[in-house]
This record gives structure tokens, C-alpha cells and sequence, in this order.
């Protein structure tokens, strides 16, 4: 029978990505964790024969999956069948002294979390950097802003993606912040307490102090837990997954916004040469990245309910009712954010915006964009706000209704207010609010450059990285 | 780069499962349904020269999964890719007609849904039946019932067993009137009025509604929905993988439970052959079974988090942002539903109780096990129902405080309350509600029956389907 | 302090659903469950004075919440307090003989779900016949069929309308299914054995059978549970909050496409006189019950969430780690079902559609909505289905583009089409499709007639809950 | 009709975060932010007369809900009528110059999430404390570490409380570093362009960004957001909600395991005086407590799938379908935390471990206890470690069939193994393991002096907070 694939890593995920989680790649880590154990015990006093840590060396690439999975299939533990399998390999017994299943496990995926964490942050600080760049290209695009999906008062193009983008780069500090004190749990043996370890190393509290931070060294963390029991509690796990998950809302936002922009025809997420919209219907551009990456946050969102599943669960020092869920968890929540995030640099790459229809939505609606503008006028010319409220509102639903039943064809809101004398708006006012209005973006440009400047750190810090660009996408 | 593989599938999952969701298998499929419809047009009037239609037929099963993809990698749509793939192998032109993708991915998916939904049917009926049959060989089983997780009242192992089987009966009803009444969505059109299939057919209905019965016809299907738009409700979807999450609540509680016996000793989920519990600890057998199927309801319950967002949030006549989303959260919740019923029946079939231990337990608590029974008594004797409440009371939290303490070593708690006068109760009386007590589990014995005999009409219809077991699990 | 109340009975739930999770009228239902229990075991042979009865039937009305909170701040017990009043306002100690908390509890909460079970079937039936009318009123009205929130071919109002109601009233056959299958718990005691009850009837197992049917023929029910524990599964409950959940969805979808229509004009969900948009900007018609429609949905999904964590989460023969969840979740479940209710029937009542603005989107996409009929013409004609999707394609791609940049001015598509030969089209045949095609939707207006046609047997059962109309909503 | 309270709030939420979401207290802290704007606006010269202000103050705190609310019911629009309430009683209209809603609510909901954060910070610190305590009492006292439920190596009762309180610090850790950065929204305008401030203040950016930061410092906060739209994203609302769920984990984990120990008497929660554990079976003392805990986990995970829907969805410049949604997840999330930390304070002063039921247990599986540490003498004597883990297997298997069946009563594995040459184990060696196995729990106690050390910044900074104790709790 076929092997059924991972279909989040094999049809979406970077080849960057699909390498942390590979089963192989997994193996061998476990491998050199185990050997940098068995020097730091040598190192230490423990009785280890440079020859048997040379076999052990010799051999460490040579995983057989197949072999493994046959092994497991008798002694139902996983980890048991590994250790075997190394050890007949090597052909010594000198791995796992004074360890337990979880010293092996939990350092090691720990350990591909990390990484995987440091390359969704490279990856978010490239979408950023030219998520930047579309910000600056359309800072002064007058768009007509929408809240509640109508028309509400004008805004730039640049600004609208500047919000999500601010939105994206504060869930990128939280990530950040995860990956700076990310605690490795370390090597506490069986229930926590270190028993074994300190048993091989004859009871020296210093020692197996120093074997522990030869360890922590070895992963390259900064930290290391202090309690924990068999396994380090699973609410770190939710941090990470979550973490991924709170990285997705922006983008989404921004996804879900060019979708609705799409049906306006006021901007795309482009389409590529050879594109196909429809099977059925030739004339069709559709939103599929975005659409997608709208999907990738809705799985996310499915990640972390299994994840937040095995928090405050755990049974005295720990159970392992937790074990499948992180196994599908853990891997399948990063090939999604992976995944969105080179979808989202491929639709900030090629998006588009149409200046045309742009500008013809904003003349359409230009008298509603301003209704603020002329209560604020008829505010300063001595009307009440609330008085001036009911007025404006009176006359603006009566053009909405004219508008929509064809009655007229171009919005005369302007005319109408200026034509109510309880507004006390002159001619002049009028005609000055809408000459001003129709640029008129308040501190939009501004807000845009205070975005742009944030992400100058970043760029700074990872001159390489902001630059990478995805090979391709389905 | 190594494939990464679905771990869900390949781990846990049958053969039977996986194939259902195997990517070939389902190129084929769909090209079943494309000749399906060629053949239904041909019979309809539409001209498709027969000698196209045997093109097309010998080389459906000529899957080349790395050619679509590279072609998709161009078009960047899955469909047409796999339409010009078919086309060019058979050297013809004449599929998907009048038709839109969806209405070939829709019912296609559909119907791996409901015969994944059968297979899952199937595998439940053979759990309840040995489920069954542990109920009957431990029907008589005095055990010490708990609530609160503390000691309560005599029930019977049996009964306890039988409290999960009742839960998961009743979620199998449910899945099963799933199975019965899932209409399919057919054949429908871009935006679900049919205009292609019309047109194609001239306008003519009656011939619109033949083509779309022979299609609901050749998928196996009794009904098919009339107002969709290019795809079909997600609520649907949602109903079976919800459906999925409720077969596994029941299978939960009980392992759940097991792992708590397993804590007194009372019970266990049994020890291969071979097994090793720990790599560290030698002597440890572990409820990792049990507790698998505890992950495995976690799973699910985050396939269902992730098909929930799809819910409510259709636009218009359909978008795609769930595309991403069905390609994992289906097939996967239907890997983690089967692994969990291939875990359930390996621990029905190797469960084991204690028979000794179980006995020592009764003993030790046996007289708090009838407070509510001398309660009972005091009250015939004429007592107040809250003021012998309120005596007992005080006898038993001092007995409870001196055993705990080892100021007695046995449980005394009856000559306690035979002593107090305010219960009016006579030795005689005491006596009596101890010997009485020991095996009286009330009603525990014919409510096992009752549960027993209600999987009579299961094993009825499914003879050879209830003995099935899974060759072995990981 | 003044009292915290509950937002979402207080805001948006009717009257009639407040009124069946009040703590008044929970107390209320308890001490009638707990008479109807004396008055069945005085006809089973147990010693209770008529006296006793009738002093619990005076007071069973006179409730004092604050009391009964003083006396539960003191047993940590809030049914014993609850009996204790009682007892105390009757001036006897008679009721809750052989019963365990569970007993009264479970019973009264199912009671209480069944009851706003049924009401919210009421209230579904009320919306889709108001829905059903819609789509009578649009059945006709022709618009643009929108895939990927773009232009895809030609529907009708009424029918986008149907297909939201055929996904409600799906969804009201499975909450109705629950409502015709749910089992009650029963009497069945401490730990499900029914031992108290056996033991009060001097171990008769008729008059314990006639006790327990007296009871569930009290609360209306047609079922009881077999094999329970000190409470029934919790996926019974899930069960009912899922399909609360599943029952919003329809209305949801439904909800999210009036807000995408009020964001192009073509329709929006009404605007009540006196009806504010903005506090700031007068001419804000805003979709603000769709929005919080949608709202609702959400809201049902976290009760969902929060449900299923106590599924297949129980300990032996229970614990109660569920109760606060289902003091919080029932009960606000039902008061957001509600509220949607309420909600979708305003706006049911309100909603507008804008056949002018429809008619120039229309003839704006027009070409576009055929390009599917252009292709099969092509296919009549001769040509190769991919040959002729590429060659439309190319052309609708470059209209598309000039309409955008505003080269053109209307959609000159069907010339393009007409002139390229490889398509092989007439003049006659493109005028043909544009003639025909302006009002050709397929099926849409007999599928609208099938939907329409499948609520008469709901408007015949339920003649008056079919008019209900909420009174007004905030 | 009575109105239905809020369950959260009456039943388990303390005073303190009662007024924090109370009505009355959201409508002055409203007052009190508008009067705050006009005093900044009056001072950067806009003409608001200072009578007006003084009228204003003066009726701040008359505050009638019952008057807002039949107001609401005629604009539809929740802010619109408290804004006309406000200038009603003052006798101007003054308020609101150039905001729109969101300034106002977006604004003052931040102020009561930051005030609800501190807070629970609070309640966290003293929960920390009295756990630390806790851990100090019980440092030494040796229990039977357990993994899977069943007896793996020695811990102590102090290092197990350490062990999630480490894990409840971490989230405090969290929960403060949102409370420091968390940026408020202020006040940014209709679409988040400043507008209607900028036209208010003559086009004057510098006099805007005054205005901003007078309010910024009103509302106490740090940082204020730049580019937001009418809303700020609901991501960051998520965020908040999210660390209440992480704060949870600690206890849920520590609650679970107190239950599991009170399933063996090694442990209670406590029984207050007077309590009553079952209203049926009077010897039962319940953990319902810590079952509560477990509860309020559950919900909490509830408020996080309603947050997180929320986000990722945010239609261009903002829409409302938040809006109920917020009302009902951020207080009553609120609600839950602080009922669950009420709650675990009680558990943490009540708690009891019983040493004579522990030492009985920790006697019957000693030898099991020391497996690793036989092994490694093992290992130390020459033996291959996955051999002599294979020989203790087999031994230790033997026994427990043994101990379970009652052939043996007490545990003799320490005398098989010595009896089995391919251990090499001396009889002098198997002695020592057991003399000093007994009381040897490695690391433990100064793991737990690492933890109690780490709570010593917290009680310094807050040194009145750390002895906060609930009044009681039902």
C-alpha cells in the first residue's frame, strides 16, 4: 500500500520546514543527543570507552525507519526500540545511562521547535519587510475607507495594509519573546528529581549540574527548567502552538480584505502567467491565496483546541495521553503557518490595485466620506452636534435612497446640506470641504512612515533574510 | 527531500482506512464519475463517440501523481490539472462538460465521506460487541462505585462497562442516521442552478434530471440537495466529523477510567508479550492504550474546532477557504476516529481486573459504601431523613479521619452508628445491612442485561462485521 | 453592589427563554419534581403522611434565593441547602427519600433543556417560513451569481435565499430528531444503580420500575437512560449545544452574504426609523444585525468548545468538574440560540434588495456570466472544450484588464469572442446567448419552488408559531 | 420578569472584579473619559465653555440604566443614546466633538481589561505565595512519585506542589509582560485616520498628537497603537484572553492530581466545617473544589475559541460582528479566572496530605521505586544496561502478578533480584539500595528551595498583596 502523505507539509510547506519534522532528521538528532550525554559522562567519570562513543559516531547516520518501526511493533515503546536499534547498530550498550525515555524525547522536540520557531520568524520578518514595501508604494492611494463593509471616510490604500501590518509585527515580538526564554526542560530523570543522574555520578550534586548545562549547551538554549516531573508541562507546547496561531490574524485580516476589495475590483491578489480561475468558467480571477491563507488560520485555530486539550491535564508527574496529539500537533500546526507565510509572500509579490475604479468609488461616495467634515462645520458655525447628527443623517439617507433607486445618478449630498439652513453652511464652506476632502487622509501618510520606520530594526538584524522569496506555489 | 508522511494515517490508521483516502485512489474515483457522466450524456443525446469513452476508460487506473502536480504548478488549479492529464492520456477531449469543478471534487468527496462513515459504522458495531461480552464476564463483579472519584456505593464491574457502552450505542444512532439521510450535493453547476447541464442538454429538464439521478445513482447515494450554490453547506461536513468526536466520547470515559483503576490496581488495559512500559523503570506497565485513546478524542476535537470555522461563513455561492481546511481536517479525523477504534478494541481484547485487589477495596470501605442504607433504616425507625443524614455524618468523617491517621486499621464506622442512639438502629439491623450489603449492587446485574441484549440487532445485521480485530497496533 | 447581569439573556434573549432558566423557576421545578417523587412513592407503599404533602405543596411557590445562598455558604452544597429550605418552609423532613442529589438535578436540567429545545424549534419554523416568503418575493429577481466573492454567472435573489434555508432546515430535522430521541436520566440513585430506590421498596424491582416511569411521565419525557453512573454522559449535552451551534449556521451564512451585498448596494438588511448608523457619521446605514448574527455564531462555537471538554472526561461513575461549565453553558447557549433568532426574524422582516442597482451590476458582468454558454457553443461547434476555455480566457482576461484601467468603458467581451475564429461563433449564435442568457438561470426559480414547497408541512403543524414575531430588538 | 443574573459573576467572582465590569462603572468611566477629551480639547483651544464642563462633572455619577436602555430601543445604537442621555442631564452638547463610538468604548473597554489583568496579577502573586508555603511544609515529605498513573520513582509532596506552581509562575511571567506592553487603541477616529480630530484642531498634527497623549496618560497606559482602523485588531484582545487560559494550566494540572490523591487518601482538599459532601451518601468528602477548578479550566478554554474567532476577521477598516461577542468572552473570562484563583486560595489553605496512608504506599512499592537504581548497580557490576533492564522486567512483572492475585502480600522483588546472577547484585549492595532508596528523592528539595527563592521578587514588590485570603466561597 501507498504511504499516505502529510498533505500541510508536502503540497504547502518550505523544504526548509519539512526538514526539522523529518522523520530521519529526527533520529539523528536523538542520535547526537545521546552521544553528547555519553561524552559529557565520560567528561564527568562514568566509565564510557572512547571506542564505544566512536562506534556509536560511526553509525549515527545510518537510520533504517523500517527497522525501527518492525522493533516497535514487539516492544510497543517507541524509544525502547530506538535505543536498540542504535546500540545493536554500534554495536555497545552505553546510550541512555541514567536517563529516561523523556531526557531523550522531550530535549529533542523541544529542540525542533525552536528551530522551526527561529524560521518562522525569518519568514515573518521577509513578509513584513515587503509588506513594508506595499505600504510605501500605495501610502498616498486614496481609497475609500469602509467600516461595516460601507463607505465610512476616506483612507490610503498604504495605511489599510500599514494596520495589518502592525498587527502582524506585534504578534512577531511575542514570538520573539517565546523564542528568547523558551526553557529547555534538561535531563531530570524518570519523575523529575534526577534520581538516576545522580546515582550514576555517585550522588554529586555538582556534577550532574555540570552534565546538565553541558546539555543545555549542546541544544543551544539559554535555559533550563527547574520542576518539572516526566514531561515539562504541556502549556508550553500551547504557548508555541498559539503563538503560530496569533502570527496568522494579521495576515488574515489582510487576506479577508483583499477578498472583499476583489469583488469591488478595486485591487487583486494578482494572477500568474498560465493561471486557470475556473474549470468551468474561463473569465474567472479568484482570491485563492487569500482564500488560503484564510484556511491556514482557520487550521491554525484547530491546532491550538488539540493543544490547549493537554493543558492543566496532567496526571500527578505526568502521563502521555498527550503523546499522539503532539505528534500530529506539534509538526502539522508549523507546515500551516509555513505554509501561509509563503503563500502571503507570494500575494504581496504579486497583488495589484486599480486606480481606476478606485477613484471612481471615491468620487461616488466623496459626499458621505465628508459627513463628518460638515457636522464639524456646522459644529463650529454654532450648531448643536447632536441637532447637526439628525439633520445631516436626514438628507444623507435620502440620497443613499435616490442613489440606489436611480432616481440620480451622482451623489448630491453636498447640494442638500448647503441648500438646509439649519445646517448654516455657506456656499463657500462646501465648496472648500470637498476641494480638501478628496485628498484629504488625515495622518494616514504619517501613521504608514511610523510602520515603515518600525521595520528598519528588523531589516537591519536580518539583511539575508528579508529578502527571501518563495521558489513557487501550487 | 523524503516524503513526510501522515502520521495519523501511517502510524494508526487501517489499511482499509487509508485506502479509502489514498491519493490514487482517488484520481481513480474521479475518473469513474467523469466516464459516469460521459456515459449518462451519451445516453442522453449529447455526442461523445464510444470509442473516446474507451479511451478515457483504459487508462483510468494510469495514475501519474507527479505529472498533475507539475502541470497544476503552472495552472495552479488542481482540477483543470487533472482534467488536461486524463484528456491527454486518452487522447480526447470529452470530459467534465457542463460542468464545474466542484461538481466533481463535491461528490467525489462525498463519497469517500460516507464510505469512510461505513467503515467507521462497522468497526463500532465489532467494539460494542466485545464490549458486550466484557460486560457479561464481569457482570457480577462487585466493585467499589465512585463519585467525586471517591468511594460511593457497590456497583458491578460489569455495569460500569456498561455505562460507556450505552454512550457510544447512542452515539453510533446518531452516526448511523448520518450515514442514512447525507444527501449528496450532484450535479449542480458553477453557481448551483444547473444552467450548463441545460444548456448542454438543450434546455430540456427532464433530461437534466435524468443525467443528475444516474449520478447520484452511480455514487450509491438515496438523496441529493436541491438549493446549493458551487458548493455544498460546511455544515454538512461538520455534522460528520462532529459525529466522529461524539463516537469517541464514550471509548474516552472508559479509558479514562481504566487509567484510573489501573491506579489502584483494580484493573488494567493488559501487557503485550514483549511489552516494555518504561526505558528506564523495568517494572512499569503503563495505560499507554488508554491513554492514546484519550489523545485521539483530544485530536478530534480539534478536526472539529477546525471544520466549526467553517460553518456560517459561506459567501455568496461559495469560495474556497475551505479548501485547505477539508484536505486536512477530513481524511485526518477519520485516521484518528479509526486508530482510536483499532486502540479500543486491542485494550477490550487484553483488559484485565483484579479480582483480589478488588476484593480488598470492597472490604475496606464496605461500610461507608451503606450509609445511605442505614440512612434508610434510621428513617424507618421513625428518624428524620436530614438529621440521621446529619449523624451519620459525624460518625463517618471520624471514622475516615482515624483511618487515615492508622489510629484504626480497619473500618469500624458500623458499630459506630449502632451505638448511637439517635439512629434508633438495632444490631439485628446493622447485621443485616452488611451481609445484605456485601453483593447488593441493586439493579447493576439487569441493567447490564438490558445493555446486552440491545447489541443483539447489531450483530444480527453485521455477522461476519462484529468479529473483526485489528492484526496488532503500534 | 449592584447585581451583574447576564448580558445575553438580558439584551437579547425573549422573554419566554428567560423565563425557563430563571432561579426562580428552577426552584419551582425542582420542588414539584420533588412532590410528584413523594406523591409516586405514597402510592408505591412508602409512609408519607397527605399532610406532609400538602404543607410541601403550599410553600413549594414561596422562594427565597438569598436564604437558600446564606445556608449554602455554610453545607458548601447547594441541593442540600436547597432541601433544607424546603423542609423547613413545609415543616417536615419527607422529601428526597432514597434519592441522591443527581436524582433531582439531572432530572430538572433535562426538563429545562427539552422545554427551550422545543422553543427554539418554535422560533426556526417562525424564520423560515418568513424565508420562505422571501424567496417567494425574489424568486424571480435575476442577479449575479458570485464565486470567490467574484462574478461567476447568473442567479436569482430568491434562490441564494433558498440555499440558506435548505441548510436551516436541515439543521432544524436534527435538532428536531433530538428533541423526538432524548432519553432522561431517570431515577437511578448514587452510582446508577438504583439501590436507595430498591432498598425504600423493600427491594421490589416493580414498584422501583413504577417509580421511575411515574417520574419520567412527570417531565414529559418518552425515554429513559438504561445504564448511567450518578450522571448522565455528557455528550448528551453536547449534543444539544452542537445542534444549537449547527442550527446558526445557515442563518450565519446567510447573514455574512447580506453584509458582502450591502457592501456593493445591491441589498441590505433593512434600516429601522429613528435608527442610528454612527455616533459620527450620519450617513452609516450599517449591517449591525447580520454583524451580530455572525456574532452569535461565534459565541455558540466557544459554548460548543467549551461542551465537549467534558466529553468523554468522566471519572468512573462520575464526578462533577462539570458543573460550573454547564451552569455557564446550557443555560447561555440557548439565550444566544435565542437572541440569533430573534435577530434573523428582524431582518427577515427588514431586509431590502435594490433592483437597480442589481440590473446595472448585471448588464456591467453580463459577457462574463456567459462565458461558460460562449464555451459550449464553441464545444457545439466543434471545438475542443480546453481549446476553447484557453482561447475565452485569453480574451475575458484582457477585457477584464481594460475595464479595470478604465480603457473601456462597458464590457465588450462577446465582440472579442465574435471576431476570434478559433471559436468558430456566428454573430446569430453570440446575440442568441446574450439574449437569452440576460434571463436565463437555470433551475433557480423551480429549485426556489421545491424549497418553498418543503415548509408546508412545518406551517401545517405549527399554524401559529409559524406568525410569530419578536416584539422589537435593541 | 426577574432578571437572570450572571452565573460567573454572583456565584464565584470576587467583589473586586464585580465592580470592575459593572454597568454603572462602565458609564462613568465613560463620563469620565469624555470630560477628560473636552478639558484636553478646551485647553488646545476649542471653544467648550467651562459651564458646560461643570455641568458635565456635576451628573456623572447619575447614572439611570433603565432610561439609556428604552433610548436604545429607538436609535439602535448603543453609544448614540448614552451620549444623548449624558447631554440631556448636563443641558449641553458638548461631549463626543470630533470622536466617533470606538474612541469612546475601544478606549474605556482597554482601561477595564488592564484593571481586570492587574488584578488577577494580584490573586496570581498570592496564590504563588501561599503555594510556596505549601511546598516549604511538605519539602521532605517522600511520596510515591507516579508516571501513567502508576508507581515510577520517590518525589516529595512539596516538589510535586513545585512542580506546577513553576508552571503557574511562567504564566504570570506572561500575563505580566501583556500588562506592561499593552498598547490602548486611543483616539485614532471613523477610520483610524485622526480626521475629524485634525479638522477639529484646524489641521494642527502636533496639537492632535497632544490631545492623544493627554488621554493616553487619563487612561494610565504606556503605549498607544499607530496604525489601528475604527477598532483596534481583536488579536490583541485574544492575547489577553489567551493568558488568562495559560494561568489556568498550573492550577487545572495541580487540582487534577489533588483529585487523583484523594482517589488513594494520600491527600484532600480539605472539608470545611459544616460542609456536606452528598445530600444522599453522608460519608462522602468531596473534592468539588478542585473539580471546580477543573470546571472554570474548561470554560475558559470556551472564551478562548470565541476570542479566537475573532480574529484574522477583520473586514477592511472594522466591523462589528465583535461586538457581542466581546461583551460576553472579556468579562465573563474575567470572571472565571478570578473564580478559579478565589478558589484555589481556599484549596491551598485547606489542603491535607495524611503521612500514614502516604508511608504505607510508599512501603508496598519500594522496590519498584528503586528499579533505575538496582539497574544502574547492575551496570556499574558490568552488565549491559538493555540486559539487566530486560532481567528486572521480568522480575518486577512476576511480582506484580503476584501482588495483585494476593499470592504475596507484601513486596519481595528486592530478594528476586538479588537472586538472580545475571543481575551480579550483592546481597550488601541490595541492602544499601534499600536503606537509603527510602528516603532518597535526588534533587527534590533543592528543586523546591529553587522555586520558593524565585517567589521572593514577587512578595517584595507586592508585600500586602501576598496575604490576600477570600472570604469564603460557596
Amino acid at each position: 500500500m501507498s504511504t499516505i502523505s502529510n498533505v500541510l507539509a508536502e503540497r504547502y510547506a518550505s523544504p526548509e520546514m519539512k526538514k526539522i519534522w523529518s522523520s530521519t532528521g529526527r533520529i539523528v538528532l536523538e542520535r547526537e543527543f545521546w552521544i553528547a550525554v555519553m561524552e559529557a559522562q565520560r567528561d564527568l567519570g562514568i566509565s564510557i570507552p572512547q571506542q564505544a562513543i566512536d562506534a556509536y559516531k560511526r553509525v549515527k547516520d545510518n537510520v533504517d525507519l523500517e527497522a525501527i518501526r518492525k522493533r516497535e511493533a514487539i516492544t510497543r515503546h517507541d524509544v525502547k526500540s530506538r535505543i536498540e536499534t542504535f546500540c545493536e547498530l554500534a554495536g555497545h550498550e552505553h546510550i541512555h545511562k541514567g536517563m529516561t525515555s523523556r531526557d531523550l524525547t522531550e530535549n529533542v522536540e523541544q529542540l525542533q521547535v525552536a528551530r522551526a520557531l527561529a524560521l518562522v520568524r525569518d519568514r515573518t520578518v521577509a513578509a513584513l519587510v515587503l509588506l513594508g514595501n506595499r505600504c510605501a508604494e500605495y501610502r498616498d492611494l486614496v481609497i475609500t475607507g469602509r467600516t461595516h463593509n460601507v463607505a465610512a471616510q476616506s483612507t490610503t490604500f498604504g495605511k489599510r495594509l500599514a494596520m495589518f501590518g502592525e498587527e502582524m509585527r506585534h504578534a512577531l515580538f511575542a514570538l520573539e519573546s517565546i523564542l528568547e526564554n523558551y526553557p529547555v526542560r534538561g535531563l531530570k530523570g524518570a519523575v523529575g528529581t534526577q534520581l538516576d543522574a545522580l546515582t550514576l555520578l555517585d550522588g554529586n550534586v555538582d556534577r550532574v549540574q555540570q552534565l546538565e548545562q553541558r546539555i543545555v549547551t549542546h541544544l543551544g538554549f539559554k535555559n533550563s527548567m527547574d520542576c518539572v516531573g516526566q514531561v515539562y508541562p504541556r502549556s508550553y507546547d500551547y504557548e508555541v502552538v498559539n503563538a503560530l496561531f496569533l502570527l496568522a490574524a494579521g495576515p488574515s485580516s489582510l487576506a479577508r480584505t483583499l477578498r472583499l476589495m476583489a469583488g469591488n475590483e478595486t485591487a487583486s491578489e494578482g494572477f500568474a502567467k498560465g493561471q486557470v480561475g475556473s474549470s468551468a468558467m474561463p473569465h474567472k480571477m479568484n482570491s485563492r491565496s487569500c482564500e488560503r491563507i484564510n484556511g491556514f488560520h482557520t487550521i491554525l485555530r484547530g491546532y491550538v483546541a488539540m493543544v490547549s486539550g493537554l493543558t492543566g491535564d496532567q496526571w500527578n508527574e505526568g502521563d502521555v495521553s498527550c503523546s499522539v496529539v503532539r505528534r500530529v500537533a506539534l509538526p502539522d500546526a508549523f507546515f500551516a503557518i509555513d505554509g501561509l507565510l509563503e503563500t502571503l509572500l507570494v500575494v504581496l509579490e504579486q497583488m495589484d490595485a486599480y486606480a481606476a475604479v478606485i477613484k471612481a468609488e471615491n468620487e461616488h461616495y466623496l459626499p458621505f466620506l465628508l459627513t463628518t467634515t460638515f457636522m464639524m462645520s456646522a459644529v463650529k458655525n454654532g450648531v448643536g452636534r447632536e441637532s447637526a447628527h439628525e439633520v445631516i443623517k436626514e438628507h444623507a439617507l435620502a440620497t443613499v435612497q435616490d442613489l440606489r433607486t436611480r432616481v440620480i445618478r451622482s451623489n448630491d449630498l453636498a447640494e442638500r446640506l448647503e441648500k438646509d439652513v439649519r445646517l448654516k453652511l455657506t456656499h463657500a464652506q462646501v465648496e472648500e470641504i470637498l476641494a480638501q476632502g478628496r485628498e484629504n487622509t488625515g495622518s494616514a501618510g504619517s501613521q504608514v512612515d511610523t510602520f515603515i520606520a518600525s521595520l528598519e530594526p528588523w531589516k537591519k538584524r536580518f539583511p539575508t533574510i528579508s529578502n527571501y522569496r518563495p521558489k513557487s506555489i501550487l
